[in-house]
């Protein structure tokens, strides 16, 4: 398991202008500030709207991090497209980058692909890339990609690479096909994509979760996943939970941007790439009344830095 | 209705290179031959693998099919993509070349998108490609995209953009859907996507169809669909009903790379991008032994001409 990545990350949401384009003062103190809470970078993920994202943006925007000083090994872009190209061209850019690894969605469009040809892209793209340091995790959300990656294209992929094919996220909220994956391949980094299963998954070898909603809770679900064994986890658990409940129950990219720009007091944040938007004005209203009611803050995030 | 597409359009399938490359030759002689047979090009759609084609791809097969007096006036190239950039690009390169329209995807990553979050995404397109020539035909393919296009989106389109949106393709294959567009959008063209539909759907205005099977059976289709009202037409639809079911017992693109490869004579043809695949041996000995019992033949596609 070494070089493998563990903890948690958030598929780090993008700010836009009012003209759409990307807004990357605002991207970069988000950025550090989840990395001063604890949490890693996985940008360029669904929470990311890395779809509506060109590959030439994401570039840009991992080239300015890095600029940046943002330590590329405490991230996780996302470089699956529907094409071999393009998700080569993003996976060899991150990876000489010096990124821990890539998150990668099975191609989306067609439907119903056969497990041979799902390897064969994958096979396609990990040697067209060509290079040794590249570390790929699957990406297994069927409510979005309509492709399934199953048990038995992981341990395909694992068997044929198992240098570069190194980890998944599950996206699929199905506790059956995380415990499957926990028991069926102990050296596989797997991130269920929500806290809520930290206390089942960790004790079982998970290697922490890349969830929305570290985007706004960043140090508690961090601490959560540090410290499953300690005492007061399944409080911390609880914890957690009502927080991702509540932004559960709206729009999740909507209702993280509205979060971030209350709370970092920049109104900005909440401009939406289309075909999404921004949530309307009672949920807006009814988004904070419920987390002030539940005690929700975002320690640090006015500055864009710890306090 | 002026300015409008009729007739019928193969979703031309790509050729590809034993290294994935796209092979232009013959491309070139397929959409020679579809021409001739008198079929329009829907270029660059979901049976074309678009999905597995960058957008510098795309708009290279295009120039050189231009470079090659490909007429482009009876041409229809699949734009829509994830991203309002991508789309544009696409959508402006297209109607530049004299396209006689777009078939516009919409972005389908994000599921459970809202009629507004659609709205704004086409209207940025159509305004940022800003050229008056454009003609957006919208592509409802739920089974694929996950994202429908709704009658009630496509008045809201038709009302904002009267000159620029003017017609769909429905691969819904729900009649009642057809049915609905046709009596709720009397100026709008209205393109089936299965030649199935061509009796029942012209006679209520319907514009023609965009049909995989077009690229096979192109004279049998083209002919009906111009006599849907002569005598003998029932017979005529019944029959190419028959060949179509044929290639719709087999994964669609795979049995029509085959059959093209086998009847022209070019085994190339048979490749796919991964995550698509071609026919098993056994699979195209019963796909050939069912064509050979309907009698089934491409006339001239041995020499990319009409005979």
């Amino acid at each position: 398991m070494s070089n493998r990545l563990t903890g948690v990350f958030a598929p780090v949401v993008t700010p836009f202008n009012a003209d759409l384009s990307p807004n990357f003062e605002l991207y970069l103190r988000h950025c550090q500030w989840l990395l001063q809470q604890g949490a890693g970078l996985a940008v360029f993920g669904t929470n990311s709207e890395a779809n509506s994202l060109t590959a030439l943006e994401r570039m840009n925007l991992l080239d300015k991090l890095v600029q940046n000083n943002v330590d590329a090994r405490r991230s996780l872009p996302g470089t699956g497209c529907c094409t071999i190209q393009d998700t080569v061209e993003l996976s060899r850019h991150a990876t000489v980058h010096g990124c821990a690894g890539v998150l990668m969605l099975p191609p989306f469009f067609y439907k119903g692909v056969s497990d041979d040809g799902l390897f064969d892209y994958y096979s396609q793209v990990i040697e067209r890339v060509g290079l040794q340091d590249l570390r790929v995790y699957l990406y297994h959300i069927p409510a979005f990609s309509g492709v399934p990656i199953s048990l038995a294209l992981i341990e395909r992929l694992i068997r044929r690479y198992p240098e570069q094919v190194v980890g998944i996220k599950d996206s699929s909220g199905d506790w059956q096909n995380i415990e499957a994956m926990l028991s069926n391949f102990p050296d596989f980094a797997i991130f269920p994509a929500s806290e809520s299963f930290l206390t089942r998954a960790m004790p079982l070898g998970a290697s922490g979760c890349i969830s929305a909603t570290i985007n706004v809770n960043p140090a508690a679900i961090s601490r959560l996943c540090a410290g499953w064994q300690l005492e007061g986890a399944a409080q911390q658990q609880q914890a957690v939970d009502t927080i991702r409940k509540i932004f559960q129950s709206y729009p999740m990219i909507a209702a993280l941007k509205f979060a971030i720009s209350h709370y970092s007091d920049k109104p900005s944040w909440q401009v939406q790439r289309p075909p999404l938007s921004a949530l309307t004005a009672d949920k807006k209203t009814a988004l904070l009344a419920a987390l002030d009611a539940a005690g929700f803050r975002m320690p640090g995030v006015l500055e864009g830095r710890a306090p």
